[in-house]
């Protein structure tokens, strides 16, 4: 860093790692993200010199002034990321740039400085380097990694912030829901809209989870586990939850087709989504498409029995088997009790898992 | 509160004050929310307990786990009102109640506890009180009190807090913005959307704010102070920047009328917005409407001199009065440059201030 000039990257060569004096023990099964690991990695950020130092240091709390716009007006963003141990006992990421760019693009949007995203990565592989010993030795599962940026200005007028942190704290994780084995449950109603075009559903930005938890617990009061959004007059089915939504199904044209939401605005551009479809149209077995599914054409296919099976994708939860969905009053089955029954959820699991 | 129950309610009775030792010294002219008071006030909960000993202890930081579901999901919101001091140097809040009603709505919406509005106003008071020394003896300035409920839930999986912080902090607030004499420019881009149907925008959850940033900047981009809220095909006019806002016209019956947009689910029910329009129902004077406004509308009366003004309102911005839009590329002056120009914001802002 230039003495002087405010440090416009942040430099993993800065890097400096305190050591925690009384790391814990390694739990065995744990919901996830209630235990992280030994350490943490904070960097700051202000206004007039620029980025600091990235500091690795024993896991604890933050200090943070009551006013800091973070907590008034949700200047946040976060991004989730596994890294996995394979069978030759090294650690991988799973396409961590891609994680990275969308929190870069996720922090323009919430008026949050920019870093550099290979010197954050480098951080973040000394990071995990120093906690290695809490990354699962087993395929099912992995070290999730949470980067979370946080505007820091202690002041009540909303504006730019002035000064910033970034942080990344781990945990284990193994099943993100309960219980697995079972397809979720889906409560599709259009009085609550997650995202809106000219907002920030394709970002990472914190409001974005803050304001659906009502819903999601209202779809348990109906019943379901999880929120079904919809968009628009026809209701359009956009997400599943925080995942993003896949239909496999014959469409309107009698054509297999593997079907998600094209990246409109409102959608988040998932990495587990891209991996997704970059599978299964290099398979090349049915057409993989990005368009438009509305609920009446699903409950067209359904009645029709046109549905081969529907998922829901996200790098904590995977490939989520989608069962039932209650609209309108109605209990549709999206899980037909034949055989191959959401087996592309099931293979798609095992290869992104693999 | 009975032993062995958790307490529902967070009960005044229990306050406990611990008085800071180093008082600071009372700055004169200082921009918004940047210097605190001496003390604030903190009331904790977690669901096995229920609401703890309210507590008024020294300004200081907030300690906060680094997993805390305020800071990743936005699950956090806040509220604004004064305390002004009169010419018989009594302290008087203004119109509080409704401030905390809306609040414990917002808390409602982002699965936050319930909280008795009555017993957290007292604490409020004796907040206040015990920092009375801080409200300016002044017809321009008062002591700005910010309500704050964040999520304390140490975990990142996205569900209801298991534990909760509601803190109050005081500074002392004189003009919002830097440029009180002079009318704001608007930027008004339909590609911007504050809020939707279906989302948070009736309440005072951080999200909103968060995501207005980007927009302001883009909006002194164009060289305009604050962005514009337009709404659907037909560019509806919602808010301004962080106010609500009103149009003083002749509209298209050729009466006058102070019109704003109704409480759809999209508008904030602003307690200034309400105190306005109570205010102009009993002076009786022209008509006062919650009404649809939209931008071709607006185009056409200005094009027309049908415009007497347009004016924001908001808890800390009080009465702002609007100058130019920039719309679609072009400049649309809503301030005739004659003399009763935006007299109905002048008037309403002398009222609300005394």
């Amino acid at each position: 860093m230039v003495s002087g000039f405010p440090s416009l990257r942040c430099e993993a060569a800065d890097l400096v790692i305190e050591l925690s004096s009384t790391p814990k023990p390694k739990p065995d099964v744990i919901p996830f993200g209630t235990v992280f690991t030994d350490h943490m990695l904070t960097i700051e950020w202000n206004a007039s010199e620029g980025w600091q130092a990235p500091l690795i240091k024993p896991f604890g709390n933050l200090s943070l002034h009551p006013a800091t716009s973070s907590l008034h007006y949700a200047i946040q963003l976060y991004e989730g990321l596994k890294a996995y141990r394979g069978d030759d006992n090294k650690l991988r990421f799973f396409r961590p740039m891609l994680n990275l760019k969308r929190m870069s693009n996720t922090a323009k949007r919430a008026c949050l400085p920019a870093f550099d995203e290979s010197e954050f990565l480098e951080c973040i592989r000394r990071l995990v380097e120093t906690d290695q010993d809490w990354v699962p030795n087993s395929d099912s599962a992995s070290l999730y990694i949470r980067p979370t940026f946080i505007a820091t200005e202690p002041a009540l007028g909303l504006r730019k912030p002035g000064s910033a942190l970034l942080y990344v704290i781990l945990c284990q994780v193994g099943s993100y829901f309960k219980n697995k084995a079972e397809p979720l449950s889906m409560w599709a109603d259009p009085k609550y809209t997650r995202a809106w075009k000219g907002g920030t559903g394709d970002c990472k930005m914190g409001g974005n989870y803050g304001c659906s938890l009502f819903p999601q617990y209202e779809a348990e009061e109906h019943g379901c586990q999880q929120a079904l959004w919809l968009y628009g007059e026809d209701h359009q089915i956009t997400e599943a939850g925080t995942m993003n939504l896949f239909l496999h199904w014959i469409n309107e044209d009698g054509e297999e087709e593997l079907a998600t939401p094209p990246l409109d605005g409102i959608i988040l551009p998932g990495v587990t989504r891209l991996s997704v479809l970059e599978l299964t149209r290099k398979w090349g077995e049915f057409k993989v498409t990005e368009r438009y599914l509305t609920m009446s054409q699903l409950c067209l296919a359904l009645k029709q029995q046109r549905v081969k099976g529907m998922f829901g994708s996200g790098t904590a939860s995977m490939i989520c088997p989608i069962g039932h969905i209650v609209y309108q009053g109605e209990v549709r089955d999206s899980s037909r009790p034949t055989e191959d029954t959401n087996s592309l959820a099931k293979r798609l699991g095992n290869k992104l898992n693999s």
